[in-house]
């Protein structure tokens, strides 16, 4: 390598006075002395090395504003290159104002550049990264939880929250429709889509809203996004000004808490019981909050229906105070027992609610797709958030989206993750009974894809850390209250991704950690 | 249809004293009847439309609180059909709280709901689409533009900006790296990703700009995201508290802005001239922002280079005001005429810069990837506010994307698309000058994907409107000025997706379209 790099000692002419500006000259410290290199051998245009020698050593202070460069003609000879690499470099140079050149005083470092401010800050600042500690940023987002609940525990099965039965995905059939799609291709599906997703998707989507999930809704409605997560967002975006007071469920999702803090938005802590959110309570506390959160179908964590009373309290608060409704939806497909409850959306008559749904727990997180219902009066403000966010959600998996869903795949996924999920979930009750029976405390087993266990006297998350090392994936309890005075212990355990006959080892493995405490 | 309709009036009993709360009831308007309606021919359950009926006439206030329902034997003659499905209505209808059973009273519904207040303001109340009117929403949404720019013209062809040479795309490579990774998926790609972004197509980013740009970035500084506006909505959020203020380009990127203000943020109007930002300007107007967004290649919508001394201020201005600079070096790789200028992340010495790029002009928009690098000290940050705002990007594209780089796909891809864009934009220019050259000044046509023509005494978006019409799709440049009265006018002409051949007759309309005014 060595004998193929030429090195390059600029020879330093002090052009210590112009004829033009002189008063505005600086002398040069002499003993700088920038080098050139140049090697031959790398795969790099010997035109941009010598482009990028000048640069840097300009950039690095290396080379002063008004130090005069040698010739082209000099510079190809002292580096045993042709004059041509060395033209085009200081063609480039003198363009992008690195240089200048004026008649009789050949080619200078730009007078323009300021005066070696950035070297002597670079030596002296310390580098961000070496320092080790973080400089401030926004406010908003400064006690954003850096992982936070869901990343923690990242191992599959037994109990990871938000986990699917990945194997039973019916890969074949979604395969072929990607091919579909991808082999037809053309150059109209390169272009941005809409802002609110393809309308045979969204079409698809409020046709099974309305027979699935009682929703009072046309596909106009319908917003295409990448998860509830982007659902909330938006939610926030368009009715939530900072300083706004927003009811959310405690315990709650500690997501959805974030979407609304990093927007400058106030918690209003709300308490839920055995019929979800204590409208009574967030009334007393807050009767002039703008929105309230809520997980109607299957309150997370605790896993409450909430009850007609509530419901209709809750729709009436909106209504009279003019108040905002976001319903996250995000599981209501998997109950077990009679209907799926129905939308609050689907109840409402005065178009107060704003209804947030996933695929991630009915098809599979990583294809990141979701919906917003929006009030019609409002679609066109979700449109224009929308679009500030981020544009328009990609085109090929909508596509083949609506597809599954219009060919009758996607209920028929559902159905067939019912009963799997109904099976692991009533062996995982019967589990917990046995082992745990009088330590826990079970709540919200009738729907979705985890329930709660709630247990006194533990520290849930040194647990959680010590079932890690078992390769048990607790998500504990207390970081879902969003003030620690509120907070119970317990954990929230998910079935989705564990095989029904590991559950009743993977229960004694719990047992063994409780008991071991 | 009709013949196998079940009508069913249910009889009312007003059971207007009950044994135990008879203070609190209140007697039930006797003229109300409603009508359960049973359709046998139809797919849905016969206990879902059962339950389904119910709950319509409770949340509609046609069943009041406390009002005495049918026993479940009765309601199952009178309709005609079988007890079973009656009962699990009932049972479904007992579980949420719509009905309530006491033991002497029968089954009446729930006395805990809310009294009549819903029926009585949905029959009131005008419905928010028929009333025409929106309803009021979050103050920092209310601006935003609701299509804007982008998609204000969306024809594809002359002079469409934005779009691409879609047919030039290898849609071939591309399919066959998607049936690859489609084929491949498995279990394990079915769960949430990394928020940062999958590590094979970081390390594969942080490699190309390292080559390709001149950044000074490892693959841990890499997070993907969506494209060029959610990486300015991320580096907002993250950066920028509501109240502060940001240097923006005038005339800039409309949608740029938009990101700043729905975040509450104040702009500063920064002139630009042929170097780039006026950053003497914006420290007169503003020292003390928190930041400034840039596009230092190929400044939008008019083209300028931002020069060597500008660039020197501007990073000294950032590291003496710990402000933040926001590179937005959305369409760089296409640079016609020497190297293309190297970013300003590769120059800075005090990590103040966050680059922000697109995949949406090399490869393709619906595609919706591109990449935030961050600062090594911030990178936590971005990926806390990445997680709140839509937790990870989908996997497919970016396993495909990754091979598409590493595979040389993309270099070579790019390289193709210079030259075509190349030829499009001399043969565009040399259209421009013979067809308009007295009336319209040419702006940046040195790199990147349009240029820009600024005419006096005209109005843009009338004649963009009218060329609309004979399909010539013309974007104007007053409306990328925050300020009216900064505005000058003209248009913004993409190349992309224009074939060469037509260039001459798309500029021949668009003169006959000018001169005919």
């Amino acid at each position: 390598m060595r004998q193929n790099m030429v090195l390059f000692n600029i020879h330093l002419k002090l052009n210590s006075y112009s004829h033009y500006d002189c008063t505005q000259m600086k002398r040069v410290a002499s003993g700088i002395s920038p080098v050139i290199a140049i090697d031959k051998r790398k795969r790099q245009f010997l035109y941009k090395q010598v482009y990028e020698s000048y640069r840097q050593a300009i950039v690095e202070g290396r080379l002063a504003p008004g130090q005069r460069v040698p010739s082209t003609r000099v510079a190809a000879m002292e580096l045993g290159i042709s004059r041509i690499p060395v033209l085009d470099a200081y063609a480039q140079l003198l363009a992008e104002g690195y240089f200048e050149s004026r008649v009789g005083s050949g080619t200078v470092v730009s007078r323009s550049l300021p005066d070696r401010a950035i070297p002597l800050r670079a030596a002296s600042a310390p580098s961000p990264s070496a320092s080790g500690g973080r400089r401030p940023v926004a406010k908003r987002c400064s006690a954003l939880p850096s992982g936070g609940d869901l990343y923690r525990r990242r191992g599959r099965g037994a109990f990871a929250v938000g986990q699917v039965a990945f194997d039973h995905f019916p890969f074949q059939v979604w395969n072929r429709l990607v091919t579909r799609y991808s082999r037809r291709m053309r150059a109209g599906g390169l272009d941005y889509g809409d802002a609110m997703g393809l309308p045979d998707l969204r079409d698809a989507i409020a046709s099974h809203l309305r027979t699935a999930r009682g929703l009072h809704c046309q596909a106009e409605q319908i917003l295409v996004v990448s998860g509830s997560q982007q659902g909330l967002e938006l939610a926030c975006r368009v009715l939530l000004d900072a300083g706004d007071r927003v009811w959310m469920e405690e315990p709650g999702y500690s997501f959805a808490r974030s979407v609304f803090t990093s927007n400058d938005c106030r918690i209003v802590p709300v308490p839920v019981d055995s019929e979800g959110l204590d409208v009574a309570s967030g009334i007393r506390q807050c009767r002039r909050a703008r929105a309230a959160v809520v997980t109607p179908s299957h309150q997370y964590p605790l896993g409450a229906t909430m009850s007609a009373s509530r419901r209709l309290q809750l729709l009436d608060w909106a209504a009279k105070n003019e108040a905002w409704i976001i319903e996250d939806d995000y599981d209501s497909e998997h109950r077990y027992e009679g209907l799926p409850a129905t939308s609050l959306q689907g109840m409402d008559r005065n178009s107060r609610v704003v209804y947030v749904g996933t695929l991630s727990k009915v098809l599979f997180p990583s294809l990141r797709l979701g919906y917003v219902v929006a009030p019609l009066d409002l679609v066109e403000r979700f449109r224009a958030v929308r679009l500030a966010m981020d544009i328009c959600p990609p085109t090929l998996f909508q596509n083949v989206l609506a597809d599954f869903i219009r060919e009758g795949h996607f209920s028929r996924h559902i159905r067939r993750m019912r009963t799997l999920y109904a099976e692991r979930r009533s062996v995982l009750i019967e589990s917990l009974r046995r082992e745990l029976g009088s330590v826990a405390e079970l709540s919200g087993g009738q729907a979705g894809m985890h329930l709660a266990i709630l247990m006194n006297g533990i520290d849930d998350r040194v647990t959680a850390d010590r079932a890690e090392r078992v390769r048990l994936w607790l998500t504990p309890l207390s970081p879902a209250y969003h003030r620690s005075e509120n907070a119970r212990t317990g954990f929230i355990l998910g079935l989705g991704s564990v095989p029904v006959q590991d559950i009743p080892d993977a229960v004694r493995k719990l047992g063994t950690i409780l008991h071991g405490k």
